[in-house]
């Protein structure tokens, strides 16, 4: 008998949880929040992220230990990586929480992205967003997620405003500016790697953002046969020099041709929930297939499939239940404002009917505009006799 | 938040469990026994099924009622329904119970079956075997399961054997004497009913027993469009008369053109495990939305799909998980002799490549003999050119 360590206990331990049973594991999940929804379907050890205590306790309990929050400090990750098989690596995982290290890393491996720079000064500031041209944007390096620790600068009195925002930040997590990109839509691939090497990826998946935060997945994402290929080898080249093992997701941005890489997530990843029932294999299950040395399953998604986000509370299930392919994922967790509280999956085989089954679901949850991108872009994708 | 209580703590309940966080659902387990499986992914409620403090423990923390094992006590079950909603509703339960109500029952709905007579003493036994003639097979009425309780008659000496060994039953459980069907074939209709009565069947499922045991099923089931319209009638037609509520499986044997009902299961059942990986929605989660009046879920099979039993001990999941779509169900028993301790799902949308994979695994954990009906199965569904 098999015991995971997930570090974290949100949507995504949870998910992992359910993913994980069938396949015989048992889990204890650790987070500093007593009511973490994994909680629900796990033990859970709480405590602080630092706590070496409760993280001693833990680590007795477990036999391996993944993330499904990527900010525990690199210390603890180190710490427990002395104890316990830690997946992916503390290394790589340190390497992930920072925008600066990450983007360095792309650029050694000759993956395009837009211009970045380190800012460790007001003045600095200035002149980097001179040299990139506005508009551009002011990131802290780390900790941040779903949008949160940025700025974009668009005019002249934005510099300062930006400083007057972030500039408090530069001991803490340190800054980062980067040019913006006008883009035409921004895709992901998620992947995974084994503990033997093998790699594979799901097709890539559209993304689509209201404030910083996703909105709705689409997969197959429609692009270039050459670029699916040049973003699949970007995310294999990454996790290949990480020696990196478990699943993670790379999210890029599209221009025309170009593809321009934004940041990886070091952990399963809310662009691929689409997975759990529209793919024959999981981000979940091969998370934990990856972890444990287990051969991979299969990446090929059903069809078309799309995910759609509920933010702050749980919709009416009923609208989505009655689409043939509808499936619900209710996290479990109490309604707050802006919070990830569940997802939605539809699948069809025809892109058309995806189409008609979402704009359904969308009229009856008054969602119409959560879903207008997704249905244009399926109508879009189908070639007109 | 609405938790589901579930009386047994088997895989059947662990399974609902694995189907319905997602769907925002809490769960409490009742089960004698403190390990039983389902206990590792909820909270379990341990009590005798006649145990009525227990059961008050157990229903003051649940919103609803369901089962994962038959044979609980119609009495706690008619307890319990005065107090928390029960679904399927105990009068339904009792009549599945027992061989002798079922049989007469579809008896009255115009249903095909085999001959069956009570019988109550060694007499009654001698003159109903020489109506029927031999083979027929002398069964308890009531808390059969898994072959169990069962005694073949071939021979005049079979006839005392067969009362010295369940005689005793005759006042506990009850005796049914069944005519032998010689099958060509068994397949099961397992079907759900909601509770505004809308009513959905999975394709017919062929299945293979060893020892009276399930040893595979593989769906769909090649049969003709009558055959297949029949048996679904069939299933409907029981459902409706007993305003069932849930998922159920209808057991019937096939020879030639002919379709004769063996029993009914009111509860998810082993022949319909092959739809957590190989149809658009599980029994299991098809059951949980019966049960809390939410829409009911695609049963359509994608492809072909096969699922194997493993009795005993688990064995090694990697030759299954290595196959593009192999899925390994692991309900974290203690091995045992003859226990039902997981399955492994296949499926494709080739027939031969299903073969193909059944093959792969057959000879990979030596359980040639376990696959190959399976094989021959799909082989010969496949038009030659
Ligand atoms: N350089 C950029 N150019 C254009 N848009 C950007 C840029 N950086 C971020 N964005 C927009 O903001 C969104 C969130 O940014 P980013 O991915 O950096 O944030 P995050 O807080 O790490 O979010 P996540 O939780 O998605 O990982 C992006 O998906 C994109 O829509
Ligand atoms: N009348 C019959 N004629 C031929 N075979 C029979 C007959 N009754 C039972 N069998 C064989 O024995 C198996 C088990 O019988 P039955 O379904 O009555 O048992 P059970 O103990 O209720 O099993 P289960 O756990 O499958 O519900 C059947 O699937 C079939 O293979």
């Amino acid at each position: 008998m098999i015991t995971v360590g997930i570090l974290g206990g949100g949507q995504l331990a949870r998910m992992m949880v359910l993913a994980g049973a069938p396949l015989g594991l048992r889990f204890v999940v650790f987070d500093p929040a007593a009511d973490a929804c994994a909680g629900q379907v796990a033990p859970l050890q709480v405590g602080g992220f630092d706590d070496t205590e409760a993280l001693a306790a833990f680590a007795a309990k477990v036999d391996v230990v993944t993330f499904d929050f990527e900010n525990v400090p690199a210390a603890s990750a180190h710490w427990l990586a002395e104890r316990k098989p830690v997946f992916p690596n503390p290394a790589a995982l340190a390497v992930a929480q920072d925008r600066l290290s990450e983007k360095t890393l792309f650029q050694e491996l000759g993956i395009a992205l837009p211009a970045f720079a380190d800012i460790r000064s007001h003045e600095e500031l200035a002149a980097k967003v001179a040299e990139f041209g506005m508009p551009c944007i002011l990131k802290t390096r780390r900790l941040g997620y779903d949008g949160k620790g940025q700025f974009r600068i668009r005019t002249d009195a934005d510099i300062a405003a930006a400083w007057q925002a972030l500039g408090a930040q530069v001991e803490k997590t340190g800054l980062i500016l980067e040019g913006f990109v006008a883009f035409d839509r921004e895709v992901s691939v998620v992947a995974v790697r084994g503990r033997d090497g093998e790699f594979r990826a799901w097709p890539l998946t559209t993304n689509w953002h209201v404030d910083g935060v996703l909105s709705a997945s689409l997969a197959p994402a429609v692009l270039s046969a050459e670029q699916q290929a040049t973003a699949i080898a970007y995310a294999q080249r990454v996790a290949e020099r990480l020696d990196y093992v478990g699943v993670f997701a790379l999210e890029l941005f599209c221009r025309g041709e170009a593809l321009l890489a934004n940041e990886m997530a070091p952990r399963v990843h809310n662009s691929g929930h689409w997975t759990s029932d529209g793919a024959e294999t999981s981000q979940f299950e091969n998370h934990l297939r990856a972890v444990l040395g287990l051969p991979l399953g299969d990446t090929r998604v059903l069809g078309h499939a799309c995910m759609l986000n509920w933010l702050g509370q749980m919709p009416d299930s009923k609208p989505v239940l009655a689409e043939s392919a509808g499936h619900w994922h209710d996290y479990g967790k109490q309604a707050r404002d802006g919070r990830k509280v569940g997802h939605a999956n539809l699948r069809d085989d025809s892109a058309l009917a995806l189409a008609a089954a979402l704009q359904r679901v969308g009229e009856a949850l008054g969602r119409q505009a959560q879903v207008a991108p997704v249905v244009e872009t399926l109508r879009g994708s189908v070639t007109p006799n």
